[in-house]
């Protein structure tokens, strides 16, 4: 078995359909340079003018030459000497070779069109046959989307299960995904739009004690539990609720209204790193925030080429903290659009609901959860829409609100939420609204 | 100048006006005994028949008897032998006198009569002379008033500056009151419903800073000051918004929402505790909550006999937190009724706003006061409404929020809030809804 | 009952013994000005020629006259206009009278005698009638010392129970004192040097659970408990060590080395505040850290005249935290010296055991103590020794220690220990070392 | 380029040099079957009569048959059923091939021979020629060491520069290793004694700032820097001190101790989890304890077969909490030995320097990461020595001692710590001491 790097796995892929005769390498391009420990990804352009090649990566100057599938390509620094040497075959659709820089290192690269933005919006249709159960610059994508296409897929529950019962996948939040957002590099923000969250089957599966941190611990040692209580809830979509199965006289006429929302939503996190599904950072991850649900468009910073999104661990309802360890936990299908804002990324995760701007802080404390929210909001506030920081504390002070999204686990996060009203009355963003 | 408790200076006064006569003291009492570490109240009643009185107070059984002016009372233990003798005089509204215990330690005792509740709920106007800056059970009661009365009053700003903008008092929250309501004792719950709070000024003050502990550091120290701001707010009660005053083109057309609300709301906390009214604690206090508004009936456990509830600290609009340390201070007209459950107490601040049951969790930090009010608000469920632990486990996990109400100074509050629409699908309480 | 702040109760009772010839009022001389809402105290020193006196009070020049006994007194402003006027009457050793101010506002006023430091160091035997279970300015003292003088007294343990086994105070931590310290006055730090704490008894009393706060939740959940196991230790002073009585045999060969301190050492708060003694702040109080033991110098800063300074909460031993709620819980005779440093205060406990100088870090949580003791260390090096703030933390980052000294309660504390020896290769302090 | 996991790779280098004869498969194997989402690893041993094959591996009897280099081997159920059967090749230290379950499913599988506890501790000297900058069960390991063996190695500093001042690897800690630990399987714990740590080098580099959660935010916004202060150290081995270069006069004489130290120890997280080796966990890794220092011994969890040490990020100095982002650091030269605890884990690092038995918490706050050491020594305390947990909250509550080991990044560390002259005095444990 080999496991390789998600591009060059599509790559190998792509270059078997690749055409033999050579096409003009003009246009947009996206490369990438194997480091030992780094991954140079940069968008750039190319000019072919009869065997001269021109162009840009990033804020690289280009010059080099192409001669049928030969392509020999450097790129320079502000003083006009070569930082690095590239050499290769390209195909039209591919470029792939070998390195050199000016220490002399040698490095692999490669390079793929970059489409821009889809210019018809697809539809897609997925229907997931894995789950990946860690985030990681390594899972290979189940498929391939370009910015403004839409996905209708379904995710299985957290404990693994499908909408028909059945076990399909270890637990643990296995995720549907990822999906390589074509053009999506890092230092971007991949935008993500949840169209549709709809419930695919009439039960769900919650935990039946408050997480031990949430509660003192004499209330964990004194509960009173209750016999023949499973955690099982039935939904009704119908009426728009859910109802504990199998508990006493005191909650039968209970009905807690359903909202049904995505508790997983991440990228692939930096470098080497592999976070397990089950936790969340600056890359999403498993937020288990109850207002990433229908109509909301979130924003996530891409730190790999392709962001290599997730998504799933659907709940049927959820209360703040989501305090017994699992929320209504249930299959679900839902339906999203993806888009890239290039070079912008506010570094942490954050939401718009049309009502809301929300900035999503995570951290091991709510403490310093606290303190990333408010502070990724404050610092919105002034680089986007150009108020000091006193206007910023007298705004935040009199208006912003706070969601304690998830205090469950090693991670835990408070979201400063800012009515979008308030924003509507400042200047322009000038990224964002 | 003699600093007294509040329940001596108050007897005293009363016994000048007492008429000379002596009348039945048949009726209900509240008795205060004092111990040189400890103040005991309870409430009783006695019934006179000829010279022999019996009775109780609390759980103790009484019997005595009564020669014109002179008393002689005697509490029973469950043996029938005497806990503690009492003897003294009585006006017939008032009674006093000196007491011996079983091991001959000597005490001063006095009980006044209890009215219940008033049955003609009193409307009473009341100006402020002074304000109070520590929450104390040593502070003189500014009134006494009665379970059922309603007192329209006002608040001067948290700086000292009253509704002309005159300087009244030294800042740091000073508040009105104490109100001394009669029949209020340790272990009963305090109910205050706040009917209205009203802008009486064109302008309020905020701070111009996030406090230090809600941002990075690294943005304290990186803070891009603006000119010529002063914290300075009109308030435009038409509108029903808040503009910035002397900021820069970027806040010149925010307008945000005024949301007249009350700080500060507290009673005497437990014996000799002291603590100024910019401190918060299960006693109420500097709690800045911004859903303490119109409409919300606030409960608050009472400490003193008398509760000493003292209210202000009016913001005009709050976010959550009270981000920049001052919110819209400003003064206020407001009106409140009072009234008392009594022997019931949930030993922390708690209100309901018609829409939402909220408990608010008070303490050191976000972890310990998100335990406070999780499990005060899951022990409420199995207490009040009969669910078991894991019942409550199940409705919490699925549709509790949380308010992050102030993380200003050293106690900070997380208010855990459940729909009233849900409580109300459940069996009734015992004691409240 | 006439409650009175300590110092009038004081000047009360001792001009009882005071001459009724006039004398000489030059010298130095502690002025207090009592303010509805604050407290005026200054050291100052008055010159009598004739009938003219002159002097100063803090930064306040003095003019004035004697006559007989009767004395008028101007404090004037720096442009020599008159900020407030006392007259009254002075016996020689207590001035007294009443005040107006610039305003017109009246108000009570007294001086009485400054010894300065005691040039003959008493050494005083005081055997405690009654105990004090909180720390407040209004706590009547029971002794006045001054600079210079040492005290050998006892204490009783936390429970209230003293050597010879019998209940003499209520419990939760009733401590010695209050000491008045003649010429503490706010803004100065108190120093208490521990000469010696000895055991008086044969035994002492834990607690026998980890407090909640400091385990997992699902360990106090699911604790194996011991029977028989009350928490008394026999404590065998021959040997220096301590055995758990009545535990199982896995503990029966178990000698834990003594270690003898004073858990409560503390003073008055600010103002009206008034603290319980399990309650611990910047005025020291339940601090419970084991380095404050024979040999060790404890630093506090005075923030009432007098300073009101109470000891005691002694144990025989105790591990980081107090683990167990309680630790060795015993009774104690201990010896100590107090001294001033005027006009000088770190605003925040200290210590000095020889070895290391320590700063005392009280907060709600483990991070906000941890920050306040780094934060006064550092301040510490950079203004008393003269380093900038890199080599404040190179030198802290290189060397200082943490110690957790108590997890129990509302109120936390980690201590910041840097060796002395260090201290010592630095610029000499301005006030210390 | 292939990335495999680390058996595999080892195995198949190690197959090159395999006998083709095939010998008896009897003896002590290991073995691993990779299943999609779980490595299953055991320890077994195999008889071989004949052609029949019998023995086990961890629960699970086995019972087979070979025949030259082939081999059958069936995995048996408590029933008596086949759980799974394995069918491939042996060259007597090396068996592999497929297998398939009782569900039908296929897999890969292998086993090696385990060697046991070396019987000849081997003294190695090794020299690196890569670093590696994540934990994780996919770095090919550079060495394969038994238990028992010792390892002479060296380590490059934090910033990737070595003894020679020559920058060898990027920053963020690159450690030495991974060492392939031969034998050490998932629910093993590695033994790590630190024989040596030795200076190779005359300078260290710290930060200069202390890093802003351990101090008030006000601090940091108001620093005073100093001029040419670059967090160089002197290093002198022979007085054992270190000094700061280019400070003022106030640090000129200032010479504090040399203590080294390996601020980095850790093995491979669990699962597919990578970690950077900034971070820290259950597994060890940035832990940055200035007691792990010459003749500690460490003992990690193992969580992939092999372990995979990482060592480095050596420190000159330390105090505690690592207050300046950056402690003294440096190259130096080590000396470790290894050893294998079976079927025995803490699941979490614990470290013994003969004085002290010492259990790292790592958490994202310091109230957790003091929950998690107080709660691993008390589970220690029961499990191994047989208290019950009232006598373990007195003898922790007695006796045990704290250490904030690190304060920097997302991960904090609190160590708690009990005197080994204790743990003597108790029964002798199951597993240690």
């Amino acid at each position: 078995m080999r496991i390789l790097p998600p591009l060059f796995a599509v790559l190998i892929s792509l270059s078997c359909f690749a055409e033999p005769a050579p096409q003009s390498i003009t246009g947009q391009w996206i490369f990438t340079i194997q480091q030992p420990d780094h991954l140079f990804a940069a968008r750039g352009q190319l000019t072919a003018s009869g065997r001269n090649v021109s162009g840009t990566a990033d804020s690289f100057p280009i010059r080099g030459s192409v001669d049928g599938g030969n392509i020999t390509l450097e790129l320079l620094n502000p003083d006009g000497s070569v930082a690095i040497r590239l050499g290769g075959q390209s195909d039209g659709a591919i470029m792939k070779g070998t390195a050199k820089d000016s220490d002399g290192m040698d490095y692999t690269w490669s390079a793929e069109r970059y489409p821009g933005r889809s210019s018809n919006r697809r539809i897609i249709d997925f229907t997931p046959m894995s789950y990946a159960r860690f985030f990681s610059g390594l899972t290979p994508p189940v498929l391939r989307i370009s910015a403004g296409d839409t996905v209708r897929t379904s995710s299985i529950d957290a404990g693994g299960i499908d909408a028909s019962g059945k076990r399909v996948s270890r637990g643990g939040n296995p995720l549907t995904g990822p999906f390589y957002v074509v053009g999506a590099l890092p230092g971007d923000t991949l935008v993500v739009k949840l169209k549709r969250i709809t419930l695919n089957r009439d039960w769900a599966q919650s935990g039946t004690e408050i997480v031990s941190n949430a509660v003192a611990p004499e209330y964990t040692a004194g509960m009173h539990r209750g016999k023949g209580l499973t955690g099982r809830w039935h939904l009704d979509a119908k009426s728009g609720t859910a109802s504990i199965q199998g508990g006493s006289d005191a909650v039968k006429a209970l009905r807690v209204p359903l909202q049904p929302m995505l508790g997983g939503i991440g990228v692939a996190p930096p470098m080497q790193e592999v976070s397990n599904t089950r936790a969340s950072g600056s890359f999403g991850g498993n937020m288990d925030y109850s207002r990433l649900r229908k109509g909301t468009t979130v924003y996530l910073p891409v730190y790999q080429p392709g962001a290599l999104l997730l998504l799933g661990d659907a709940h049927a309802a959820e209360g703040d903290g989501e305090l017994a360890g699992d929320a209504l936990e249930t299959s679900m299908d839902f339906e999203f659009t993806v888009d890239v804002i290039p070079n912008f990324s506010l570094d942490m995760p954050c939401a718009d609901d049309g009502d809301s701007w929300m900035v999503i802080g995570i951290a091991g404390s709510l403490e310093e959860a606290l303190r990333r929210s408010t502070t990724a909001m404050a610092t919105y506030l002034e680089k986007e829409h150009g108020l000091n920081s006193n206007e910023a504390a007298m705004l935040l002070g009199a208006a912003m609100k706070y969601d304690v999204a998830d205090v469950v686990g090693d991670q835990v996060s408070i979201v400063a939420r800012l009515p979008k009203s308030l924003i509507a009355q400042l200047p322009p963003g000038k990224n964002l609204f």
